[in-house]
């Protein structure tokens, strides 16, 4: 694509920029074919620039006005030159919810600018987006592109219920003769159990069959390939984690079953019990009730010996009644005996969307009315979302780690709130997640490569006038809720609020390709991997680590059970009121703590 | 008084207590004169006691239960105690919003303890409370009981006002010659001014008559002892600074024009342009319009050259032409045709005693639905009433600080919103009310010594069922204020929110004297400066200081303007969710970064 072909006006001079916290002032405005660039007449040096990508655009409104009338007794050159034709002004809504506005001399200039960016900021083919074109100095092609993939994820769970067993066969073998029956399925560790205390790797990983609860466990899961060219289901990636002895072929039946072919697989192995998260579309029951005995057996071995497993559907049973209606359903109790359901309506799609329009609207109201400010927050509903998200989460941790069985959870097409409370879940139970490394590799694990589509959901944001189609701020509810947690256990949380902000922005515009296509297929299809920079990893680089670290962090190995008490949850007042004053100053304390720490000596520690 | 009298138990073992945070635990109850002390069965040391002030409850509910059924295979020793009555449940809710049960075995024994907290906890007579009981092992007994006394607050300012000429002073000798016209009233300061430069005193004070703006206020003010024996005004401290040109026989006449003896005093002197806040009651208008040219002639001498002063009144316009009909009413242009009144309303008294009580309702609301608390939240309206008294004292800052001129505050009686709005508005202006010293000394100052009623406003709380009568959380209302300011200006306060919360529960129960009686005079005629100890000086001790500082503070000579946006408003969950997990985690982080500080050695630079 040619970009120059929408770029009638790329440079205008003497344009007055206003934007929150800052005076007006007046500068040289410039369009390139993904950024718009405002460089103040007086500062040369790039901290007078405002560089911001189109495509963060959200909505903008223009207007134009002739000025044939008094021009004033200073009439200068510059406002001569204004006077000429005539003047206008483009107010401009980022997707961030910065707002900004131009003056624009010329009416002609200011209309060219205004079709630039409403056709550039809405670009539609991935390989046209920025991501494509950025080139950092430190840029990196390697292989190694995200942070992980479903076969590390494998690996890691694999050595997890190694060590698990192992911990479990240390304390056994305080009472007992150790069990020598070498591992299957992990030949290279097959090695005499004398070995064990004075060689590196040199231990028998014992089979142990009784009283050693999930010690088992490594042997009831593979890694599937049956999705490598993406045709049992379009949303999932190559590899998936699914009950052993569950073939291939079972799969591709279980996935003509499932909304979307999404199969459940295994998203969360809970090291403390074996218990697991499994997720997936909703069933395809239909009117008729229809079964597929390959589901029920692959759910069945998902339990296997123990007596039962939870279903949390995030519809309300008449929802999923209802969807019976369109060929969907739900798992019925006499086909699949073992497992609970438990409903829990969760709002999805539209109604978020207009949720977060409404809030977004509710912040913006410049009313000193108090009354009404509470009465918008409460009728845009936003914190009720939060609350369901979050006690959603927290039914779930509930079954997996106090009640000690597995769960199954989905919605209807398993990429919304299914990975969203799926990702709280892990978040509240697993310390491991708590870092920042181990939150951006959830994030991977359960957004990016699990299919979250991130180009329909956040294609628009609060202000857009655009019709709704696709749009729902799920990741932004996601980061909420990880906010409110992070808000209540200040020290439990690796990373910083900083971060979930960065997060937020970069998920609606970026110059990373992490937040790019719907699927790990389009991503494939479009080269991401080959022709972008990775965002995760870019976090994770020395300088911007230290911005995002929480410098008060401390290790807990305890679940952090989030209070769902309307009275403990807040507004998000850092993202949503992010450009004012106010939350300038918050930004202050941080950085004082950060400094605070950094004299302290304490940085050296907590890397 | 024979506390003996009322107390029929005082000792009860096997008692079971539950309070938030905690499993419940058993253990001992006692019941002293002044105080409930729980001890934990199990735990010898203090940590396991739970001591409270009687003064501290604000309800409690009984409940008393015959056991006469069936008591289980497991009856020991104790439970057949027990069932041999019966049994009884007290739950007692404090004023500072903790609330507790104490399950007692015996019926009889609990109506006592129930009978002995509702006597005790509400005693009436100043000189049985606690703080005439109260020896700390490093109590001191001097004549410096509070920090200050309004003798030292009239030194302080007119070495303000020589500090102020001064620098004017040295600014303008660099253009031209020095004035040597000596400094009247300070004789001992009578130097050639040459020595200025040389010796440490040896100055002369110019006295400037123009183009040095405020530099001859110096002499304008004078300290009155009129009211030395309390006869003008009951409420004020026995010294008041006064325009100098009014006589106390003025005063005396002004008092009988003013609501409560209230004459206009002097409250703050601002440096930067030698404005001045004042404060008062209403004037006695009432039906007839009366004047009262003493009035006049002092306010009048108050503005002197100025063009116009400002009259804050805190009730809107309607309610100031009511309050003619009941004697009172308001400075009539016609009058005081230099001054322009401007009205805010701001609700006091019962309204506001509702509103807490409507809003510590809300919070105990168990029910999980979001809309129904923000709605309960919004109804409560305490959240207007903080938008209300920010505003008007960023109203009362605009008028001094930015229009540059000065201001006459007052309601009616002038002891409630008055005192607040003049301490919020010192707060914002000026960076040594900003300090723990500075700010005590202002609570000092502008709520103890100006006779806010504290004992009848903080006779009960939240949970009373007594009927309402004086009560009024004006003093709360002010700490939530300043909270907020703490909270958009996080490093602009020298104190930290645990200092706001101490000083809410202080003034509700002490163990000091300074929240005691209602007037200087009250205080005066208990003896309390004699026999009682002061909190404020006790605050200032290394160990509480330590405490109550704010580790992230960092002087600004700024004012610092608090946006009172409902968007920027927050309930002050510290105190009003106080007793929850969340506010637990909070102050772990405060305490982490106060650990932070003392690391990196930045305690010695803060003190």
């Amino acid at each position: 694509m040619e970009f120059s072909e929408h770029i009638k006006t790329a440079n205008v001079e003497d344009v007055v920029l206003q934007q929150p916290l800052h005076p007006p002032s007046r500068g040289t405005l410039c369009i390139t074919g993904h950024h718009l660039l405002f460089s103040h007449r007086e500062e040369q040096d790039s901290s007078g620039q405002v560089l911001l990508l189109l495509r963060n655009i959200d909505a903008i409104e223009k207007s134009v006005e002739n000025l044939s009338g008094y021009l004033g007794p200073f009439t200068n050159v510059v406002n001569s030159k204004r006077a000429s034709g005539s003047s206008g002004t483009i107010i401009i809504k980022c997707k961030d919810l910065f707002v900004l506005q131009l003056d624009i001399p010329g009416m002609e200039q200011c209309l060219n600018i205004a079709q630039s960016i409403e056709t550039l900021s809405c670009l539609d083919c991935v390989a046209d987006m920025y991501p494509f074109f950025y080139r950092p100095c430190d840029a990196i092609f390697c292989d190694q592109w995200g942070l992980s993939n479903p076969e590390k994820h494998y690996t890691e769970m694999e050595e997890l219920l190694l060590s698990t067993s192992l911990r479990h066969w240390r304390q056994d073998t305080r009472g007992r003769t150790p069990p020598t029956i070498s591992c299957r399925g992990l030949p290279n560790w097959n090695h005499d159990v004398t070995g064990w205390s004075h060689g590196d790797a040199g231990f028998v990983l014992p089979r142990m069959q009784s009283g050693f609860g999930h010690s088992v466990q490594h042997e009831r899961w593979r890694l599937s390939t049956v999705n490598r060219d993406y045709s049992v289901c379009v949303s999932y990636p190559t590899a998936v984690i699914v009950p052993k002895e569950i073939s291939d072929d079972t799969l591709k039946k279980v996935a003509k079953f499932r909304q979307g072919g999404r199969f459940p697989v295994l998203c969360y192995y809970h090291r403390k019990n074996g218990m697991v998260i499994m997720r997936s579309g909703q069933p395809l029951t239909g009117a008729n009730r229809k079964r597929c005995k390959e589901d029920e057996r692959l759910l069945q071995a998902v339990i296997e010996d123990s007596d039962k497993g939870y279903i949390i559907d995030m519809r309300s049973a008449q929802q999923a009644q209802q969807a019976r209606m369109t060929g969907g359903g739900f798992e019925s109790k006499s086909c699949y005996n073992s497992w609970r359901r438990l409903h829990r309506h969760m709002e999805r799609g539209k109604t978020l969307q207009e949720s977060l329009i409404k809030l977004v609207e509710a912040c913006a109201d410049k009313s000193h009315n108090m009354g009404r400010w509470l009465s918008k927050l409460e009728n845009s509903k936003w914190l009720s979302h939060v609350q369901t998200a979050l006690s959603t989460a927290g039914l779930l941790v509930e079954c997996l780690e106090r009640d000690g069985h597995s769960v199954l959870i989905h919605d209807s097409d398993g990429i919304d709130s299914t990975l969203l409370v799926s990702t709280l879940a892990q978040l509240i139970m697993d310390p491991s997640c708590r870092t920042l490394e181990g939150f951006l590799g959830l994030l991977e694990r359960e957004f990016v490569q699990a299919g979250h589509p991130f180009q329909q959901r956040c294609a628009h944001s609060a202000f857009s006038h655009a019709r709704l189609q696709q749009e729902s701020p799920v990741f932004l509810l996601m980061l909420d809720c990880v906010w409110q947690i992070w808000r209540q256990f200040p020290l439990a949380l690796g990373f910083s609020e900083a971060l979930l902000l960065r997060l937020a922005t970069e998920a609606y515009a970026s110059n990373y390709g992490t937040f790019l296509s719907n699927s790990d297929m389009e991503r494939h299809a479009a080269q991401v991997k080959d022709k972008t920079q990775c965002l995760f990893r870019a976090l994770l680089k020395p300088r911007e680590r230290e911005q995002y670290t929480n410098q008060l962090y401390e290790h807990t190995e305890l679940a952090i059970w989030p209070s769902v008490h309307p009275q403990s949850l807040q507004l998000w007042r850092g993202f949503f009121l992010r450009w004012t004053q106010q939350t300038r100053h918050l930004e202050e304390v941080q950085q004082e703590i950060r400094n605070m720490v950094i004299e302290s000596g304490k940085t050296a520690l907590s890397f």
